[in-house]
């Protein structure tokens, strides 16, 4: 029996970056969805990816708590940041956020050089972490502003990275890898050898190669065209020492390019496992069975365009929806360049918020009541589908407005 | 039976202000219709209200032809402006659309005084219509910049206004209408009297009182809250004088209020008759039996808003769908204040056309595409709801993600 009218709403959005978190963001299409189907049975599914948020929404969600320290940020100014321990049952377990040591946004616009950013503070994030005795370690990558392989948080951790004299590299960012010639790792804090790191990445994120992360996010990090070419000449030379330091050569490896390349430092140097972000995000949720109860999936993101099919909150919820034949829309604060490639990542149906020209701070400032608006205009259009499967004919109609009756048959008397 | 998919479109939408007329809005929404039904049956239904490209469009729809020619602007300057002469059986018609003589459009944002600007031209517009010798006289209303009670328009075709002291008043523009006396016909243009003068008008405006053309539409042509007071005495004092002059009150006459007091100017002194204009504009469309004929009716119109219910182009269309049960959404290129009053209206749901933070010029000039994209967005939402009323049960689907088999009745052997 197909649903009357979509009673069963699985409410699965990201947070919109620097704006709304996805607890707010799900609260505000929850609103929305109210006002057109009252009793709707809603079913509150706010995802993070590892990035921006992403700790402090896991220590919520399954009760645990946030730690707060000062870290030296992407520009190497004291900034303040924090990590996560989980609550719950398992060993005990912290969740770095990498984007709130190293985040682009901790990136004045002015200062958006990813040639000289550092992420020295994921390594004092994940050194804290070990002092408050955390037997797993998950860094969260995604929304970073550095593009340094890792070297900085490496560095934090003991880690001496030399040059063909023997002498400590000097410089921070991912310009100073080239001049790097060996890694010493006799330094590194002995604690990492018992404990679990667990990187979790955008498998489609890699180290080096024509797809590699200078190519693709260096620009949006704020690097020049020459820039780029310079960071993805210092990747593919990070690549290969990491390849003669640890035996594996992690250029195309999925997530090898994870924020900058931290991913493959993480790897290539400690040993940490780079694992699908979602697997480790959605672990605690159960996401795939409370999908296929919906009659309508809601999904959301700041920005939906181009990146959304790789590995995006959106594209994963549509990928586990549709395994179970459940419908898809996605609501986004900005509709971006290619976004319609997102019909094939599995997303039935996607709108805008804004509603009249209006600047973007703008926007973000008033992103709930505007996702509100979004989702009650969404969720008409889709009643109307459901009444057109539903209603009557339009000749019969047609007959009616031309003002003919066919009482043909009935005219016996 | 129920529509499968819906396959009948009904394109009937406004034109967006001062960007894309009514021929190409509908376009547009084709073909975005299109992307998502290649094979969609489509009725073409664009629709004038009487304001700016309404004469344009009625002489391309007729088989008609335009005039152009110069009159005097809003402001007094020579302006570049227009009438069509209908095509087609039955009396040789005129549309004199005001906007082209004296539209919001032509008074540049800085001179945007309605006490001062003037239908002049719009009595011009009308007497190259008699010397054309058209038989009837159809008067657009819709876009004015002006608020003058249609004195202009009146002293262009002889009409004398005079000061208590038996004077002709000098100046032009609305703050004038307060030291008129007496309206003095002498010397108007005879051919007027054997002429059908058909004002289309909003019936929702009126001259005077609350509601009153000053008070409700002064503000958005520029004027000042003690403007918009001064032009409400103005408009009380006309109203008194035009019952004196013709022995009816029409303060509160539907129509009475249409641009700037523009219907009641030709209909207390001229004889013109104020009419509905959807009645007038849409007489040779047979929009009625179209709409009926549709799975699904399109809109759109350049602002959804609080306005909108009160006899704009997407109120009119859902009203006459309605009559038919037949589904309508609107596109808006910008969603305004009160948009969602338009759901009582018949509207069953809209979209906004914005896609991401822009600026109103730079949105104007892409509407084209900008609608078309809005219209395939929209359309896949209204599939999504198709689907939902035809598709599965999530009983099922969860018993899957869960892993279950429900194969218990099946395992006899």
């Amino acid at each position: 029996m197909p649903a009357i009218v979509p009673m069963r709403f699985a409410i699965a959005p990201s947070g919109f970056k620097e704006s709304l978190d996805a607890e707010a963001v799900a609260e505000a299409i929850a609103a929305g969805v109210r006002r057109v189907v009252p009793g709707a049975l809603i079913d509150m599914i706010p995802l993070v990816d590892g990035g921006e948020g992403s700790a402090k929404s896991l220590a919520a969600a399954t009760g645990g708590k946030v730690v707060e320290l000062t870290v030296d940020g992407p520009l190497g100014d004291a900034v303040p940041s924090h990590f996560a321990i989980l609550g719950g049952a398992g060993p005990r377990t912290a969740v770095v956020e990498m984007a709130a040591a190293a985040g682009l946004r901790l990136v004045p616009r002015d200062f958006r050089d990813p040639g000289l950013t550092c992420t020295y503070g994921v390594g004092q994030l994940i050194r804290a972490a070990l002092d408050a005795r955390c037997e797993r370690i998950i860094v969260g990558c995604g929304d970073s502003g550095t593009c340094d392989g890792g070297a900085g948080a490496l560095r934090a951790l003991g880690v001496r990275l030399l040059d063909a004299d023997g002498s400590p590299v000097g410089r921070r960012g991912g310009a100073v890898l080239t001049s790097v010639a060996t890694v010493d790792v006799s330094g590194v804090d002995p604690r990492l050898a018992r404990t679990e790191l667990l990187v979790a990445c955008n498998p489609h994120n890699v180290l080096a190669g024509e797809r590699g992360v200078a190519r693709v996010f260096g620009p949006q990090k704020g690097a020049s065209p020459e820039q780029v070419e310079r960071l993805a000449d210092a990747m593919e030379h990070w690549a290969a020492l990491l390849a003669r330091h640890s035996g594996v050569d992690l250029r195309e490896v999925p997530g090898s390019g994870a924020s900058g390349g931290l991913g493959a430092g993480l790897a290539g140097v400690l040993g940490g496992r780079l694992l699908p972000r979602f697997d480790v995000m959605l672990d605690h949720v159960d996401l795939d069975a409370r999908l296929a109860m919906a009659d309508l999936v809601i999904t959301a993101e700041g920005a939906i365009d181009f990146q959304t099919p790789h590995g995006k909150v959106p594209a994963e919820v549509a990928r586990r929806a549709k395994r179970y034949g459940r419908p898809v829309i996605a609501l986004a604060g900005t509709i971006g360049q290619g976004a319609r490639n997102t019909y094939e990542a599995g997303i039935d149906a996607f709108a805008g918020i804004l509603a009249a020209p209006i600047e973007l701070s703008e926007a973000m400032l008033h992103a709930g009541e505007l996702i509100t608006d979004a989702t009650e205009r969404s969720l008409r259009l889709i009643l109307v589908g459901t009444s057109i499967a539903r209603n009557g004919e339009p000749q019969e109609a047609r007959q009616r407005a031309r003002g003919r009756m066919t009482w043909i048959a009935g005219r016996a008397g």
